[in-house]
């Protein structure tokens, strides 16, 4: 039984490498933080992660949430864990001092982030939701509002949610129905919501729902939308929990995975709420949570694919099958090139994605909080382009990797005993919830990437060039790096081009190729980041590091995935060349064929 | 509620025009047989699929099997649609007359294998297995054991199944334990089998277990194992069932899928067995079984695919979401870019798998019986190098197709309820059983490309050549499938002649790039297959046949297929070409990086 450790090491040498610690820890605000400081909080999260959080993972599973009599409970034990959690001031890490946070940099806090996912993905996902809708509550709430409500959403002591999807509305938000009616100086809200995550508990004695709804005469479409807070309890001024507000659980769905994490639905009936931002700025205010939101799915994906990975490697170990054509005795099934494929294969993506997505962190918080406005601007731009690279790609890599870890099991890999299949039950939420794979692939295509003309990318593929010309410097494993690297971005300002030069010309074509641009440029950034990382190992490693064997393992990683997955980049390339005549070819009726 | 149609269609195209029936139908033994006889045949099984045994399908999902007092059951639904199925005669069609069977060509019979497992993955393991105990007992049974045993596992009165796993021995049977001791003429078997599907139940009042195991003083390893029938009821010389033998169920199995397909731990307590084969020559009787079972289990992977396929076009024609770049209305999801793009994938690579795995059989056809032995070993030679491809091809498609199905349908894909989750976790085991995608790959690699010093696969590649050239001189549509065909082609050709120029060099080589092969020559086929189905469509087209709207959905889908899925040959053979350093790189102790 192999339990979750978190890879502290690897946490530790992408926020300090790659990342780039010494630069955020020189941004206003920040003089506290060192690389020492990281070490010790990673330490510490550590500890909860594993000893806390992780043991509660199996148990949720089997018993999942249950509703009675119109209240949602969870096991008792992740009420225990969240306690601990709340107790160590965990929720409130990266966030801002002024109501109670810790005020450390996003890139430190998306580490902890990861580690609670590895150990629990459906108890996760409640301080994730939290997260989000604290965002968008410090961005677009009135001073009232963030009195009341921030500071114990902050501390923990109540959770959020986000309250978008309606039956006839999933990705199509302009389809909402939900009403919001002005009276005594706030607003009665009606509607139905579905999928609403974590949408009741009891492990909080309040909730604090964020609701997309229509104001009376509001416009049609997404222009018409407002936020509103509606809490679960109402809250007088001096922050009292008063009467229960008119919002109930009418039911809970039966899903694939995360079982303990309760998907409810929402009957609204005349709850009171209060407006978040300006009537009809919904939207604006709901991205800013769907933002964070999105970054924090990606970050599930690198989270349990390191999960799955850990509990592969440690079967691979201990299982004994067969000899090799190097021994006849019979071997530790890693011993076995096949097993070795699939473990490397895992290794290197995990740390590619981690690698991707926290240095989208840090740009978060380098465009938070530098200086000049130029580099402000420069980091928000490589955020914009990265938010969907890093939740769309990473989290459909999961699903490969996830799979992968059962397939290392064998047998007992299917059998669910071995927890092995749960990760894939869990992962496979990932490319849908917080807008599914194809809404990344047109927020890329379409607002990152065409909108621009492609600046933004051009900038990005600059970057991944210097890191070329560094590794080709540096030259021996890591000239095979830049070989592949380069070929990969040849063939991705080949695609670039011809999108440039073919999308006004097929309406199609955008949403026909956006998929393998997502796929590319998350293979590409990943590749690339693999390839930085390969350099500072070499650096530690030629002056004598401690960390040797770590920093050597590192360079093999970015050797093995620029030799096996980098060659992808060129298979998506050539079928975005295709444009989208073969796509969109079909009538419906031909996709049957009885 | 979309339920299952057998796409009879795209069946008998493909038995028609790719597996070549009017070949088939020249050899000696299938006078009677025909396209008009096959298509009633398709006909009738196509009701049996879809009224009896699909409506089971969900509910064996929801139920499961269940262990009590030592006895399997199903759920009745199970065991009605099972007695309709042998009511019909449908588990001889393609068994040999000389028992009862009704003497269908092979590759007859897979189709309508391909619609019961469609209709229900779970229950038609009983079948699929019984038909290898089967093939083994034919090929390697006494008269007397034939007599006794055959005629009631043809006609469906009793299953059987393969006795191979112990939980020592996976993928490695050299370290199988259980023992057979002669003993009053026959042998009494001891030991435990793991994994034994459809090991126990209540559909049948016996069932025939074919069991690996050791005689006394037997070699080691895989050389000292041979092969038992092990009645569950002892069966006397008339044919009369008596006692039950020492064969009792321990558990049952909780899996991620097949929930209803009883997984038994079975305890062989000195059960009474008689030999099948020569002593020590078990493997090779268990090659017969396997290889059987190898090719219904990549079939497998084409059924759920396909009804995957068919919930995720239904859901897309139904829902409403969106508008698109030509639409200001809200429109059905099927009209989006990026659902395209998963349908056509999931449309265009079950038909490539379906096109393989009946040529397969159809070589399996010519292989028994043609009149000339150079044409039997060439087809021979074929089926043997296209079994790891389609077994493991096919089942690793599978999970990717099936994945897309539940993407196709957003979050409601992942709510159990919806259904499309059933056949990812249904799915799941396809890459494991009857030999791991691994176990596939090394199959391939060694004992189909290198032993024979790749002379097998460039029959292949010489044939696909043909294709190129065909397809080139219709040109029009079919260009474009010429053009990127070819480049795969060049692409395996490069690869092939890299790995024999290299695999003796590095003992690691051909087991680092063994899964590559596999995937790239799965995927090459499926595109070879596609463009001899474009080129038999074409000509259906131009002479004015009735199918035009099939055939044109055919061309347009094979296109799809060679812009969309044939460039990952090229990725695939370049990582070929980077060997197994990078894979074999890291010490065990690296894997870990905590």
């Amino acid at each position: 039984m192999s339990e979750y450790r978190a890879p502290v090491r690897d946490m530790q040498f992408v926020i300090d490498e790659l990342a780039g610690l010494e630069r955020i820890a020189g941004l206003p605000g920040f003089d506290e933080v060192s690389s020492d400081l990281v070490a010790a909080v990673l330490d510490e999260a550590s500890q909860l992660a594993s000893e806390i959080i992780a043991p509660t993972n199996r148990l949720g599973d089997e018993r999942g949430a249950q509703l009675r009599d119109g209240q949602v409970t969870v096991p008792v034990e992740f009420r225990q864990a969240y306690e601990q959690f709340t107790a160590g001031g965990w929720p409130g890490l990266a966030m801002s001092p002024e109501f109670g946070g810790q005020g450390l940099p996003a890139v430190v806090g998306v580490a902890v982030e990861e580690m609670l996912q590895s150990a629990n993905l459906a108890w996760s996902l409640c301080p994730l939701l939290t997260q989000g809708a604290i965002h968008a509550l410090e961005s677009h709430g009135t001073p009232e509002l963030k009195q009341r409500f921030l500071a114990p959403m902050i501390s923990g002591k109540w959770t959020g949610t986000m309250n978008l999807t309606e039956p006839q509305a999933g990705s199509d938000l302009s389809l909402l129905r939900c009403q919001a009616v002005p009276a005594n100086g706030a607003y009665h809200i009606t509607g139905q919501k579905i999928f609403i995550t974590w949408g009741d508990h009891d492990m909080t004695p309040n909730i604090i729902h964020l609701v997309l709804a229509r104001l009376p005469d509001a416009a049609s479409g997404v222009k018409g939308l407002s936020l509103f807070l509606v809490p679960k309890y109402l809250v007088d001024a001096e922050g009292k929990q008063g009467q229960r507000n008119g919002v109930t659980t009418a039911s809970l769905e039966h899903k694939l995975g995360i079982h303990a994490s309760p998907t409810c639905v929402l009957d609204f009936n005349g709850a009171e709420g209060y407006l978040v931002g300006a009537e009809s700025a919904g939207l604006a205010c709901m991205f800013t949570m769907m933002n964070s939101a999105r970054l924090s799915v990606g970050l599930q994906g690198v989270a349990i694919a390191e999960r799955a990975y850990q509990r592969a490697v440690a079967f691979a170990m201990d299982r004994k099958q067969g000899n090799t054509a190097n021994s006849r005795d019979t071997v530790a099934i890693i011993a076995h090139p096949d097993v070795r494929r699939m473990l490397m294969t895992m290794k290197a993506e995990t740390e590619a994605m981690r690698a991707v997505a926290y240095v989208a962190l840090a740009h978060l918080d380098i465009a938070a909080r530098a200086a000049e406005k130029t580099v402000r601007d420069a980091s928000q731009a490589r955020v914009d382009l990265l938010t969907p690279i890093v939740k769309g790609w990473s989290t459909e890599t999961a699903q490969v990797l996830t799979s992968l870890g059962i397939q290392v099991h064998g047998g007992m890999g299917y059998v669910e005993e071995t927890g092995a299949a749960q990760y894939l039950r869990d992962a496979r939420i990932l490319t849908i919830y917080e807008g599914t794979t194809g809404i990344q692939a047109n927020d890329l295509i379409g607002r990152k990437m065409l909108r621009d003309g492609g600046k933004s990318l051009s900038a990005l593929l600059d970057d991944i060039h210097d890191t070329v010309t560094a590794l080709r410097e540096v030259g021996g494993e890591l000239a095979v790096l830049a070989t592949e690297l380069q070929a990969a971005l040849e063939q991705t300002a080949g695609a670039l081009e011809w999108l440039l030069a073919n999308s006004r010309a097929d309406a199609d074509i955008p949403g026909a190729v956006a998929y393998h641009f997502l796929m590319l440029l998350g293979t590409l950034t990943g590749g690339w980041q693999l390839g930085q990382a390969a350099l500072a190992a070499q650096a530690r490693l030629e002056r004598g590091a401690a960390d040797g064997d770590y920093c050597q393992a590192k360079v093999h990683t970015a050797r093995f995935y620029a030799e096996q997955i980098l060659p992808r980049v060129a298979a998506h390339a050539r079928s975005i060349r295709s444009g989208s005549a073969a796509t969109m070819s079909l009538t419906p009726e031909q996709f049957f064929r009885d």
